[in-house]
């Protein structure tokens, strides 16, 4: 899912995320409940009508930006007490007020309000985070618009015990997915999937599976191979927007000298508005220097379009009962 | 023409600049020659690949920009001499120079060197830039690329008698066309169309008549019904970029509280890409406030779109013989 912080995928407009292959997209409910307000949202119809992406929309839950954006935040058993980035007023975030929020936004998946650990925290503070969690979760859930499905999201930091405990628990709750919060907050990779493999081949089968804030194409192949259906990540938009697109090799850096003079598209086999465009790597590196809007348009069009036909040929390879030799190839090619 | 300072249109790819309807943009020598330079455009193939844009391209001279923009410029015979505002190198833009660096571009139509004398300047300033204009324009031509149009540019300030001597002058030249310049640069609106009442009709009715830097919707109706051809300005682009957007009756600023709520596009009988897009006003508005890169591009692509059936109905009138009651009705409707 490509990211649309504020009901807008940066540089996007909602045909040009449908052209890249998303189907889904997510927005970002701490955002969007401070400008341009959920009864903004609400009185257009929700987010859909809003925004004019007519692929599925996730909301979270807002708590991760109430405690990494917001001022002065206090979090205790009632939720996350902050002042807004943008007016300083002073909001509570509880798990009713999250699932209000997201039920006015009108996603089609709201996330419960949880307590992130990252996973390089003390045990201590990953138990407290996971146990409010759970006590959050049922909350959620009294509270839920039975027009949404809502995700739980399993906390537990890097400890396997933990995470497999807390998998136990809100898979007990009538979840209609089952996220993975906590991972990519600073961790090294090798942490992530190692964790990632002891835990996610254990998912409640017959819910969907999704691994927030996660990642690099690297990443995603990997963890599809774990059985992961659903990422989020920033990555192809705000790499876009520094100049770098992804390519099957690697990343390219859209202002280096050799790409100065050179005709080629980005990719010759991508179908990006970008690349079937015709857009040369000189004329990129010309509108990326010259600071030029189109320059991040082009390259998020052509980042998602990478994302997005990785994840389709991922789905082929798994429908095709190849998806070891598919992820053993495109490893190889991505290189470390 | 819809102007693309850096080579692309800000906000807009070339597809977007077509689907307004414009059939031709202006792009600027100055800053291209000095950034990527005119070698990677001509290595490129020229403007059109380089751009993708496949409609018209005229190029300017370079010479109002090297007097308005750059650092330390000395006016003499040979030309501009001046400092580049990127990276200070001392250059000199001469008739000659102007003329390969519009070639190396590759436009379809260059224009001349000249020297501008706004609408109220001293009457020997504006005596001294028409005459130097001149013998710059025989200069211009005789370093001519043989597969461009050139257009020469008609000076004169606010002055008719002087505009009528120096219509004659580069009427007497072989150029393509005919620019009035120096209008639009500081003097009052009523100025310009008294001025223009009494020279553009007489211009010679086989070339092409371009009125340079012009203007609002009311300044091409009226420019028009003199028999202009051909317009640039940057104000559908510039005006998007602030939240400005033109309807039939005026310009509705986005920003504004009664927006919020409102759920109409911006123009029911608009098929730009914003409108038919369903984007409504409360979602730009929102865009807007939040520094979204997709209120630019909407904006632009309704504005470009406003000006392109603008003109397009100006035509259809000016072929039905009913220009002047087209004229009168549209006056009246964009108000004052």
């Amino acid at each position: 899912m490509p990211v649309g912080t504020q009901a807008t995928v940066k540089a996007l407009s909602a045909e040009d995320i449908s052209s890249t292959g998303a189907r889904m997209v997510i927005m970002n409910t701490y955002h969007l409940w401070l400008r341009p307000g959920a009864e903004v949202v609400q009185d257009q119809g929700g987010l859909h009508e809003f925004s004019r992406f007519r692929g599925g929309i996730v909301t979270d839950s807002g708590g991760f930006q109430a405690f990494s954006l917001a001022a002065r935040t206090k979090l205790s058993e009632d939720g996350f007490e902050f002042s807004s980035h943008i007016d300083g007023k002073r909001l509570l975030l509880s798990p009713e007020e999250a699932m209000r929020v997201q039920a006015a936004l009108g996603s089609d998946v709201a996330m419960q309000l949880d307590v992130c650990a990252p996973g390089q925290a003390p045990r201590a503070e990953v138990l407290a985070a996971l146990e409010r969690t759970t006590r959050w979760a049922s909350r959620c859930l009294a509270a839920r618009d039975p027009k949404q499905a809502v995700f739980g999201i399993i906390q537990g930091g890097s400890e396997v015990d933990l995470r497999l405990r807390h998998m136990e628990e809100l898979s007990a709750l009538p979840f209609d997915g089952l996220a993975l919060g906590g991972f990519s907050v600073g961790e090294p990779p090798e942490t992530m999937h190692r964790t990632l493999a002891q835990v996610a081949p254990l998912l409640d089968p017959e819910r969907i599976h999704y691994l927030m804030g996660v990642g690099t194409p690297r990443d995603l192949v990997r963890a599809i191979g774990q059985g992961i259906d659903l990422f989020d990540c920033v990555m192809p938009t705000r790499n876009a927007r520094n100049g770098q697109a992804f390519v099957r090799t690697g990343r390219l850096v859209i202002r280096n000298a050799k790409y100065r003079l050179d005709h080629r598209v980005l990719d010759e086999s991508c179908d990006c508005q970008a690349c079937a465009g015709g857009y040369s790597r000189a004329y990129l590196r010309h509108l990326y220097i010259a600071g030029e809007i189109l320059a991040h348009r082009l390259l998020s069009l052509h980042n998602l379009r990478f994302y997005g036909r990785l994840v389709q040929d991922a789905r082929a390879a798994i429908l095709a009962g190849s998806y070891e030799a598919f992820a053993h190839e495109r490893l190889a090619e991505l290189g470390s």
